[in-house]
């Protein structure tokens, strides 16, 4: 299952950290911007060159430190279809440089249109007999207000292509709780109810580490509802979203993990793409080596909670 | 507000469809696919040309009976980015033609990556100062699981650039009620509550009809549901899936309708898109006309349940 190959990476490079990539062009330091535009000047075409561009350095300059990237779909699709077509390239480029991929889609639907982004982003596309691969992720965040009829299609075509999902639960939002923290009927919380829903899905996804391939996303701006969900779904991997630029620090995410370390990926997108611009006298030129001067800080201050990341 | 304009439209052709276009290669006649296949083989930008001489037909039989197209985003992602270029034209030459366009893409995230979405498929982008448009929908399918923070943004886009959207409450698919019927502390439901929170966020964007800018999708499958909730949300415009093909008759949907025959709009996509392929003896050639004879069919069932549809 998908989430086992995310699992071995991440104990290979003894790092529990996914790096995010939402290539706003504000993030993009400007001699890149200027490459581009210079062409033909501030069009879609040429912003998402510069996305990629941006990308691809940064691909480079994390590879070896980090087990994933995250791109996040919103932020390719607002640069329209060109953007999109850099998506795919990203994903491509990351891919051939070892890491796994999980797109940020948040996608959801019904049945054949279910299918049809289980297809897109993870699987293959029928061409009238031949297949095409349209982005190729190894995993997809999901959301699954719709119920079984959202999920099912996902893990036909996770088990057919050896990929996984992650599926909403206590997302790291201030406002997550206007409908997640709502209490059903039974005491149970809604956050939970879909937490137990991950846990019955995975049975079909089960891997050799004990986790399924049906992850949940579950914030680090949320500890104990972190630590409780952590002891109540034992096989669901989470996508913990939230640390750094939104307030969640390394102690908060403690409770995500198991005993070997196990059990959990934490995202960072700004912290790390945006970490020239923090860092004092930065040249931008350098802006894929403060990305990975960044990671390693947050790869020591992770490992400093999780220890020697082991598989059971 | 965005959904006046609907509002309007629906009153002008009398006719409260909507044209789902989906447009998987298994609904496109063969000589549409032969063209374009002829040129480079079976690849994603070969696909993506044939869906969009299929759209373009479609919406050119059909513009001048119908007030709006929806088309769903993963049937175009699945065919890549060279797909989702055939999104952004399809949306384009639907808008020349005079169409509403609700692009269904469920889109849902927080902050400033939903404004990435909600600028993407409604708004402009900001590429260093000057402005582009990525697909420029009038309106967008949002799910609301995480809260306000995910529909904020969509709000004050559509706020700024006179759109809509339809968020996700009783979804018309069979396990629906895994969640949405899930009773909350107090006895309210999951989808009355979240249904109550678009009449809420609604006050934002009211319009001149008594309807505000943020409506609902809300299933045909499920007609004692649909009219509980038009009693309580007399603000709220209902998108109204699964009509036809998922079973949805025309009675089913009557109580969706206030009593001048608005407050709703009612989707059919493979019902009028493959009309071609269950007419008797259709020739191929003539697949819009059958789309149009079907859309003609559904506009009478429905206007027998509305009668004359009148502005308040």
């Amino acid at each position: 299952m998908a989430l086992d190959k995310l699992i071995e990476k991440i104990v290979e490079k003894q790092n529990p950290t996914v790096a995010g990539l939402d290539p706003k062009l504000a993030y993009i330091p400007d001699f890149i911007k200027k490459e581009s535009f210079s062409k033909y000047g501030k069009t879609l075409e040429e912003a998402a060159q510069a996305l990629l561009v941006y990308n691809k350095s940064l691909i480079d300059s994390l590879c070896d430190i980090v087990p994933a990237v995250k791109p996040q779909a919103a932020y390719y699709e607002m640069y329209g279809w060109q953007g999109v077509r850099a998506l795919a390239e990203t994903i491509a480029y990351a891919k051939s440089k070892g890491l796994f991929v999980i797109t940020d889609g948040k996608r959801n639907d019904i049945g054949t249109t279910m299918e049809a982004y289980a297809n897109a982003h993870l699987g293959v596309t029928d061409i009238e007999g031949d297949e095409a691969s349209a982005f190729g992720a190894d995993a997809l965040t999901v959301n699954g207000y719709l119920g079984s009829d959202g999920i099912t299609p996902v893990i036909n075509v996770s088990k057919k292509m050896d990929k996984g999902m992650f599926i909403l639960v206590k997302t790291s939002n201030p406002s997550s709780g206007e409908l997640q923290n709502l209490q059903l009927e039974g005491s149970e919380s809604i956050y939970l109810h879909m937490g137990n829903l991950c846990e019955e899905w995975g049975k079909e996804l089960m891997g050799k580490y004990g986790y399924s391939g049906i992850g949940a996303v579950v914030g680090a701006t949320y500890p104990e509802q972190l630590a409780e969900l952590r002891n109540a779904l034992p096989h669901t991997f989470f996508l913990v979203p939230g640390y750094g630029a939104q307030g969640g620090t390394a102690d908060d995410i403690a409770g995500a993990f198991d005993s070997n370390g196990l059990g959990a990926i934490v995202n960072s997108s700004r912290g790390i793409m945006c970490a020239w611009q923090k860092e004092e006298n930065c040249n931008p030129e350098d802006f894929a080596q403060a990305a990975r001067r960044e990671a390693e800080k947050m790869k020591k201050l992770l490992t400093n909670v999780t220890g020697e990341i082991k598989l059971p």
